[in-house]
């Protein structure tokens, strides 16, 4: 049995609880959290949650520590000081960061002797890989990604800190027109607003001006600027009961051309579409905690991302079956 | 520059050929064939063609033998012949005989130091990544393969030895209806009649009986008879000018719940549009030979399925550069 450890018990580290489950040859041993634990209550009977300041003095209990904070001040923190003690796997997405990121806790494993993996997950992770695949395959060729339909939490953060609203729920949502553009292979330049369209449902406080929400959504710089943006008002009632949902999804498809005259085009597509964007993520994260585990045992150290791991690594199964069962 | 031979001159040989040049660390060394090399003219000025006989006195020229030969009687015999004197990477698609014939160029690979990939192109290969990842992540899931739209050559072969077809082309067609039902993640049981579709476009001789033919056809064991098939009596011309291609194609789907109810549903889903079958495949080989050279170079031996391949070893990229790049 892979002992695990959940560090940080939000939506994500739920997810991985779930997913530990699916997967008979995994146990969860402890949840970490930095709230008073006895206010914690987790999924799984007998199993005991912790304050993260007890996650020193478990090192003969886990074998792999779960990071299941944020990435924007949580795990540039955490990963490389768990690093040190835990084979260790988080989901850091903050693209521009992750060599930064991977350096620090490259650092901190090596000279602890443990593996990490990070920035695991979807995208990054199975989207990194697919863009991966499909770059070496075609050289010659050009790839997107689209996200969604799904909810970025970032995009409903930044509508509830405006001024009058209660509350907030925005998806990304990918333009057929784009995708189908993409799809026939002329590899089009396409714009920002070419690409994503922002839908918001927004719950404004009692009186509130809904014409300067609008206003103040549509022209925020960074979030939705530079996107078509549809805002609709809409009840408290109608947020929960057609929009608590977490799911996401998106496309990574890369076109590309071969032959003597490069007169031959080819389409690689990969898409997700998901329920429950955290228990996805959850369930990558689990896969992966396997390859940390198995390559720790074979003695291998330092830090990795989904690039540098053999697929046959995340299986529980031998090398013989999966070539038996999946090759 | 990684220096290649090309084992075997037919559409996979040609197409490899093409794929080199989309590498620019890569170059060919020197085709070779079972014909007369005088018969046998290539695409790439100054490179030589040479007899097979002549394969075993360059391995101080040649880092990777790329073999383009056929899965049913090529390849058994001159995968593991060939992975005594190089690295080499083979397009081996019997799923059956893989372990069978993994074992055996294991076994020379191993004992002579070499390095061998075995089984690349997209099915198997591009397809057999698509389950292994799909499947970690949702182990509680069900996952479909369909091929098409597209020519099978078997299939094609098949119609053309029957009395009085003069030429046929067969087109394997996933049925919407079953690819919509997987989509919708109610993982439901298909059979082989509701999973694909057999169009055939058939050149008649004069004179020949076309109801029996096309009875000969539709019933055929194994090939059609399982299908249900659509034959078109075209002449000559119309197959030369319409069928010429060999597009392939098709879908990796795997559908998977998750959450503490099972409640949450997820689709992930990986297609392919190739307008050459031939072509796509030497590229997948083509990287798949760079990985070969790499681990070798790095020490390792023996053989290998795309399982066991680290994605990041695919690229001529840094696994820094890729990092930034791509992760």
């Amino acid at each position: 049995m892979i002992r695990i450890g959940i560090y940080g018990y939000g939506n994500l580290g739920r997810g991985v609880e779930y997913a530990i489950r699916q997967n008979d040859d995994m146990e969860l041993v402890a949840v970490f959290t930095r709230r008073n634990p006895e206010t914690v209550e987790i999924k799984t009977d007998g199993v005991k949650v912790c304050h993260v300041d007890d996650a020193k003095n478990m090192t003969d209990e886990i074998d792999v520590m779960v990071l299941c904070g944020g990435s924007a001040t949580d795990l540039p923190e955490q990963t490389p000081e768990m690093a040190k003690l835990y084979n260790v796997v988080d989901s850091f997405d903050t693209h521009a960061k992750i060599p930064q990121h991977f350096a620090n806790v490259d650092m901190s494993a090596k000279s602890n002797n443990k593996v990490a993996i990070i920035s695991v997950g979807w995208d990054p992770g199975l989207f990194s890989l697919s863009r991966m695949y499909a770059g070496v395959v075609l050289p010659e060729g050009k790839d997107y990604t689209f996200w969604g339909k799904g909810v970025s939490q970032g995009h409903s953060d930044a509508i509830r800190r405006i001024d009058g609203v209660k509350n907030a729920k925005q998806y990304t949502i990918p333009i057929d027109a784009a995708l189908e553009a993409v799809r026939s292979g002329v590899m089009p330049e396409l714009s920002t607003r070419q690409k994503h369209l922002r839908e918001c449902f927004v719950v404004a406080e009692d009186g509130a001006d809904l014409k300067r929400i609008e206003e103040e959504i549509k022209t925020m710089p960074n979030y939705f600027a530079e996107y078509d943006t549809i805002v609709h008002f809409i009840s408290e009632e109608e947020l929960m009961r057609e929009h608590s949902g977490i799911p996401h999804g998106g496309f990574v498809i890369r076109t590309g051309k071969t032959g003597e005259k490069k007169e031959n085009n080819h389409i690689i597509e990969y898409s997700l579409k998901l329920d429950s964007n955290p228990e996805f993520t959850a369930s990558v994260i689990v896969a992966y905690a396997r390859a940390a585990y198995r390559l720790s045992k074979m003695g291998d150290s330092g830090c990795k991302t989904v690039l540098d791991i053999a697929p046959g690594m995340l299986s529980q199964k031998s090398a013989d079956e999966l070539r038996r069962e999946l090759v």
